[in-house]
């Protein structure tokens, strides 16, 4: 029997990343309650953002133009490039506003679990920016999870190769605010081993 | 300055109910990670229902006829009406398939806070639906909640003045495998003031 308009809604809304069957519902019901305001700003909203948003080429980042703004931003810093999981992290980082750099988003991380091999990881696409600009840095700001850690270190031997190149990654320890006795252990023994000289 | 479609995207989700800016920019970067697969199927979706589904003028429900599936079948008792809230009311008690009679969705409870009085609750659609029909029982299942009993209590007394009708509520009590030592105090004392005979 085929699905009626409402069960399908609900059904392709209960996909989206997050939402379960109970909140589709609700969302569903929102949207239809009052079709003419929710439901078509609504769809006005997705039809705007599918006919301008693209990927850029050059980094992953979403944007409206290709290369994206900060590929082609003159005042950026060429020759660093951060390493990052998701465009998530980018706007995350951007919000922060003190990173001049460029980017390259790899899409994820290496899991096996999920399927995610280095092909997946635009790596390729990586080593050819680094070959053909003049890259001096490139900073790994991955996850500390499992998985991200195990990228980082696939990526940085990759490196290798670029003799000139600094790879960095971000500083792990005790977060900002984090009280020492709630700290887990593996934060406190990276926290120890990682234990710096006050200056 | 004007929004760019990625920020409208964002806050157009984040208006959904339960959804932050956080859940929002996640479905924003599914949504927008595969385009042409995610993001289009979901405008097709909600276009698909934007155009089928109608509000049923009689009670409320939603469907793709009008009046809608409940009210049009004759194998339903014409004079029974459950008074509920909300549609998802409508679907939860038709889920458990014993219910035969007919419903009126009020679209919420009366609430001071949220603004909602006797006009938003479409009583006087429902005072004309019991006149025109020979309706025998009404039988109000709205929350146990202060609003809830409030719109219950409202309507009953709107119901009084015909003479013949039925009026029941929901039996209150302890909620099947509910543990008597859990309960809360309003549960647990309504449990005992309603107290029945064991037969």
């Amino acid at each position: 029997m085929e699905q009626s308009p409402i069960d399908k809604l609900i059904n392709d809304i209960s996909k989206l990343p997050g939402l379960g069957r109970r909140s589709a519902q609700r969302i569903a019901l929102f949207l239809l309650k009052n079709k003419d305001k929710n439901l078509s700003n609504l769809i006005e909203s997705l039809k705007l953002s599918y006919d301008k948003i693209i990927e850029c080429s050059q980094c992953g980042n979403i944007d409206m133009i290709e290369p994206c703004n900060i590929c082609t931003n003159s005042k950026r810093e060429k020759s660093t490039i951060c390493i990052i999981e998701d465009i998530s992290d980018l706007w995350t980082i951007e919000k922060l506003g003190f990173y001049r750099g460029l980017y390259h988003v790899l899409g994820g991380s290496l899991s096996a679990i999920q399927g995610i091999g280095t092909d997946e990881l635009k790596l390729e696409q990586l080593l050819d920016r680094i070959e053909k600009n003049s890259v001096k840095e490139i900073i790994l700001a991955l996850s500390t999870t499992m998985e991200g850690q195990t990228t980082s270190y696939v990526i940085a031997d990759k490196l290798e190769k670029f003799s000139d190149l600094k790879v960095t990654r971000l500083a792990q320890g005790i977060p900002m605010g984090g009280e020492v006795h709630y700290l887990d252990e593996n934060t406190l023994s990276t926290a120890f081993q990682s234990r710096k000289k006050i200056t």
